[in-house]
């Protein structure tokens, strides 16, 4: 069978099908790049309806990538998701620290998740300014309360996490916050999606 | 708010609300642990409808990670998904080629994916005998053609491609296929999805 074979071709083919598919429904330009970026990683065109950007969130995420910011991943996977030559070019890096052994022992002896523990050490460095969040809504809850205590005013929160315990409701209670935020109602996310928005981002600049 | 924030019962509530919202919708002990394995990494219950798993795959798969098969995948985000503390316990690896030096070379002479070009050197490892494709159609055609060339004879092929341009094509073909194979129908699939479907195997031994 034949098949298109060339990268590029394969991506701008897929894009151009999101399109047509999306019929009436629009975006404005730098929205519609990041919805049509998850719905190209999960096929899945909920997304279109479920996906939510504050105002001024794609703004102030651009604006730290290009001065260098960090990201952090609460899960390996979406780590290794992000496009990290491009990031890198701008000077930043991507940390996720849920693997650390410091992290397992503290998680353990207080019998909370890893990525809860894992947020508390990502917050110690000033350099991550950009948190993605696709896997623990814990991790997400976390985020919200050093954000209310003042400890931290991110640049951007992709709160996509997954799944049927917490996730919808951690995302419901991110929506409230003043900060940049990129989330997913519902259930619905992932690694895959957090680094899809992000890389979505990055190829803006 | 109150949350739960222990790591087992989130998992173990998670499935629970999964078998429950599955309602009628049963399915044969391991079959189903690989089933909602993938909803839990998805939120998705369409992967109730368009899993397929081949007659005596799992069995093909537990025997080959029993005696500590390796594992490729087509991205370095199925790798960073895989239980790799369980599988190394095996004796098993995880790899993948998609970002060697000689594989973009390779790729880039020939104006092809380094998604084939991967495979091409991952099938030269004999120990190399599960194959979890979650990205890219063509590493899946490929792998279709050298099992048919008699160049490979898997233990296990996870086709899960995800996207618009080949991903539904290349399970379609993949399913008249007379080799061990879990793949899902249509376009929907990925890394996650990937990874989810060998952890559910590796959790089973």
């Amino acid at each position: 069978m034949e098949y298109i074979k060339v990268p590029h071709l394969i991506e701008e083919k897929s894009f151009e099908i999101i399109t047509e598919e999306l019929g009436d429904k629009t975006f404005p330009e730098e929205i519609g790049k990041i919805v049509k970026r998850i719905i190209h990683t999960t096929a899945d065109f909920q997304y279109a309806d479920i996906t939510v950007i504050s105002p001024g969130a794609i703004e102030s995420a651009k604006e730290a990538l290009r001065r260098g910011a960090n990201i952090v991943t609460d899960t390996q996977m979406a780590k290794a998701g992000i496009n990290k030559t491009k990031l890198g070019e701008l000077g930043g890096e991507v940390h996720c620290y849920i693997g650390d052994a410091d992290v397992a022992k503290k998680a353990k002896e207080k019998g909370i998740t890893r990525a809860m523990v894992s947020m508390e050490k990502a917050i110690e460095d000033k350099k991550n300014e950009i948190f993605v969040i696709g896997n623990a809504p814990t991790a997400l809850f976390e985020l919200k309360r050093y954000i209310e205590e003042g400890k931290i005013r991110p640049a951007l929160v992709v709160g996509v996490p997954v799944g049927f315990v917490g996730a919808a409701e951690s995302k419901e209670e991110f929506e409230s916050m003043n900060v940049p935020y990129i989330i997913t109602r519902g259930r619905k996310g992932g690694s895959t999606v957090g680094a899809a928005i992000i890389n979505a981002l990055l190829y803006m600049l």
